[in-house]
């Protein structure tokens, strides 16, 4: 495997899967030129006059979709770590003799951990898409038969979009369909808000499945997945375990250095000049992030501030802040509980968006970079404000890039997160894998206090007499390397060994992941 | 230009306007093969970061799509007559000097007869979409420089995905729209209802220009039109008139011949057993289908009856039925009364459907073929149930095809016409123009009864009872040839000189217009 270094000095491989790679060239630098992907013209004299689409079995619908060796299967991840369905897919391949499967998840969850016995006997030949706790270990150890490719949610739209990834057959679990594919994932037992994660491999799939557990006549309102693009409809008993699925509750962290970053995030937002009437932001579901939307809430309650969105994953106390006039609508790629499906369901200003409107960086803009502040987190961060969210400083592949990358479009993003975890620093002089590019990062947020990237001499300017401590990060990481007894130990990694590649925004290569020596 | 006799022994061409044809081959008998229309890739890095796509002027934003001679400009028809965006955008190319333009509307109105001095001098070269009215008597008399294409709106949206019309700039008249693009027509003072017409132009187009009265902040919601795809968003004063774009009220009909049509149609759906639980219907907004609806209305509230759903164009008879429980749900097109829009505006019931969920024949799949009912006109039905919309028995092309070709799949379709207009008849022994095959073509309803086609054995069955006559087609053409004199006199045609032809849903050539001789 060839190795060249890209434009952030970092080793990528030209050629992966037989497939051509274009390294990273620079924030902003790389415009593709050519056309979208062409799905093949069908007509409505192959498919059933009435509409009934069902067939008897997800094995047959398989069958009929042409299902064989070496194809490219696509699922969606908003069954979370409730999903049952995509385990049975695997088992239904598996009993069709069919091989080396290239995954094409939108995530995968520990869930699919399942799934390590087909990518050992040669079912799943790799995956493309996040490889999350125990698939990341496997990936990491050398034991993937190809090589990973990990994609941010905007960057999986754009692949598919622009054809680099043909998607053979789309296996799409709907909490609700009716039989002519019309699809939604805001009601029925396995609600799970939303299946904007499957919006790409609907339009482009050669083949579309839907897989339900909850059939209705025609028609299924809203369709959040358009029939149109439907081949087979299967209804099956269940698609997963609801209470997995969605959580009853999110819990907002109780650790005080936690509390007290989201803490900062929020005051830095309300002395910045961002939270201000008409404003946006999107933080995530994690306890940090819930604790800093009530902290913000208070803030905006204080100073009668109304935002005009908040980008979701949403969550009972987004909800809560659309309810009660705090802002004109919540923009929504996800629903992390259960008030978020049923605020998603009934509330018309709790609107759905998915990876196009939101993320796709080869369209003609998208909405990343209108928010006025994303709050993200982060595994590492370097002097440089480069930032990691894939591995750990041992070098195990265990996270997803999600929407993370798409997000530091924002017009103001902050990593919050703590100085060190579990005593190893997360402020380290140079990231374990670059996700992130720091001239896209704004500020870090650590319970020692913020540090903001030179590049913006504003914000510095405007938090000049903020009770928050602001610090340089390069003194940051020495205070921090102090209390940790010194720099994490570098991994011990086989760098001629490529195990997975991290895609930039727009396709290019950013950065690889490299096997984990025993 | 060489004619040959298609499957339905018209005469078509093989060729207009540069462009191979291919004739009509029978329904359901025309598969295509290739890919769908690949639009080129585009990069955030080429729109404005903060989402700011705006323009200070239609002018300013044709320069920055490239318009040059030749191209192809795309508008949508949902300001009706009520439109002053159209000819705004053609007095603007004017001035620019730009020529041979092949305009390309979801249909026209009487309102753009403004544009017969550009078709003069050469500034349009032909219209590809219905040419109503005073456009329609300008290309019969052969005065277009090319030929005229009539599409359904599913051929149309079919014509622009398989990438049979390419269009350059679509220009799209927005009720309400945001800087980024986002925009819909279910609000704002030129309020419309729906923009659907222009989806396909939206997805497909090169360049894209929202025109709108009505600016809101981001993010315009509902998003009708996905900001996503759009290029340029410019301001205007004013879209048009607001009483010609949608009616205050919708008038029912008061002739005592047409609302005998109407009632016999409610009855068969009845007595024939289609009007039970769970089914749907669609008519249109002429006042004979409003009529039905209220017969319609009486005999399901009669009977405890409730559909699934009715397609609309919507009217208030419509809401009505669904304000009143009597339908779970409206699936809209388009709207044609105030209370059309603010049905779609506030009821989530009432659902937004375009010429891709609906209509789009090369697809898998579509609403229209579900549809247990439809009632549909014509200008002309022949004693082999073929129809005619567009010409009259003159030969003069007055009338778009709309959704008439599309809604003809339904399993029911049914064409409630008097049997006679202004003492000339309806049914003939040939139509003039053909644009539905009789095979798809179940019932005809006139204020004399029923005509049903004879390879409908079970509705002859069904109503072999009824009180309503049901006659032999070919017997009451000689009837009406009887009270009126005779048969329509052949119009005059030159049949060398093929002014526009007639697309069926599948893209092939079905018939031609001819020129008529002065």
């Amino acid at each position: 495997m060839k190795l060249i270094k890209n434009a952030s000095g970092r080793l990528v491989p030209t050629e992966i899967n037989g497939q051509t790679q274009i390294p990273f060239k620079g924030v902003n630098k790389y415009k593709p030129t050519g056309n979208k992907a062409k799905p093949p013209i069908r007509t409505c004299i192959d498919y059933p006059e009435d509409g009934n689409k069902i067939v008897k079995s997800l094995k047959d619908a398989l069958k009929k979709a042409g299902l064989k060796d070496g194809m490219t299967i696509s699922t969606h991840h908003h069954l979370r770590n409730g999903d049952i369905v995509t385990n049975l897919l695997f088992d239904t391949i598996k009993e069709m003799g069919v091989k080396n499967i290239r995954w094409f998840p939108s995530a995968s969850f520990p869930v699919h951990s399942y799934l390590i016995k087909y990518l050992e006997d040669g079912t799943i030949h790799h995956i493309e898409g996040s490889m999350n706790g125990p698939l990341g270990k496997f990936t990491s150890e050398g034991k993937m038969k190809g090589v990973g490719v990990l994609r941010s949610h905007g960057g999986r739209y754009q692949s598919v979009q622009d054809g680099e990834v043909h998607i053979d057959i789309a296996v799409i679990a709907a909490p609700t369909a009716d039989p002519f594919g019309n699809a939604t994932g805001d009601r029925g037992p396995s609600g799970c808000g939303l299946l904007g994660f499957a919006l790409a491999d609907s339009e482009y799939a050669d083949r579309v499945i839907i897989v339900t557990d909850n059939l209705i006549p025609f028609p299924c309102v809203p369709w959040q997945i358009q029939g149109n693009n439907v081949d087979f409809v299967v209804k099956v008993d269940l698609l997963g375990d609801t209470s997995k699925i969605v959580s009853g509750t999110t819990e907002i962290t109780k650790s005080p250095d936690r509390l007290l970053i989201a803490e900062y995030v929020a005051q830095f937002l309300d002395e910045a000049g961002i939270m201000k009437d008409g404003f946006s932001f999107q933080a995530g579901a994690g306890g940090t992030a819930l604790a800093f939307a009530i902290f913000l809430k208070e803030r905006m309650k204080a100073k009668n501030i109304k935002a005009r969105f908040i980008r979701g994953g949403s969550t009972k106390y987004l909800v809560q802040m659309l309810e009660e006039g705090l802002t004109d609508y919540i923009l929504d790629g996800q629903t992390f509980d259960l008030e978020g499906v049923r605020s998603m369901r009934e509330n018309p200003n709790h609107v759905n968006t998915s990876p196009f409107t939101s993320y796709n960086f080869h369209g003609k803009g998208n909405f990343a970079s209108i928010v006025d502040s994303a709050i993200l987190g982060a595994t590492e961060v370097d002097i440089n404000f480069n930032a990691n969210v894939v591995t750990h400083s041992d070098g195990l592949l265990l996270h997803g890039i999600g929407g993370w990358q798409n997000c530091l479009h924002s017009k103001c993003t902050i990593l919050a997160v703590p100085s060190f975890r579990d005593r190893i620093p997360v402020i380290v002089d140079e990231v374990t894998t670059l996700c992130g590019p720091g001239e896209l990062i704004d500020v870090i947020a650590t319970e020692r206090g913020l540090c903001i990237n030179p590049r913006r001499k504003d914000l510095l300017k405007a938090m000049k007499n903020s009770s928050i401590p602001v610090n340089d990060i390069k003194d940051l990481k020495k205070e921090v390397d102090k209390i940790c007894g010194g720099a994490p130990a570098k991994p011990k990694l086989n760098k001629d060994k490529v195990v997975a590649i991290v895609k930039w925004v727009d396709g290019t290569v950013l950065d690889s992941v490299f096997q984990i020596e025993e």
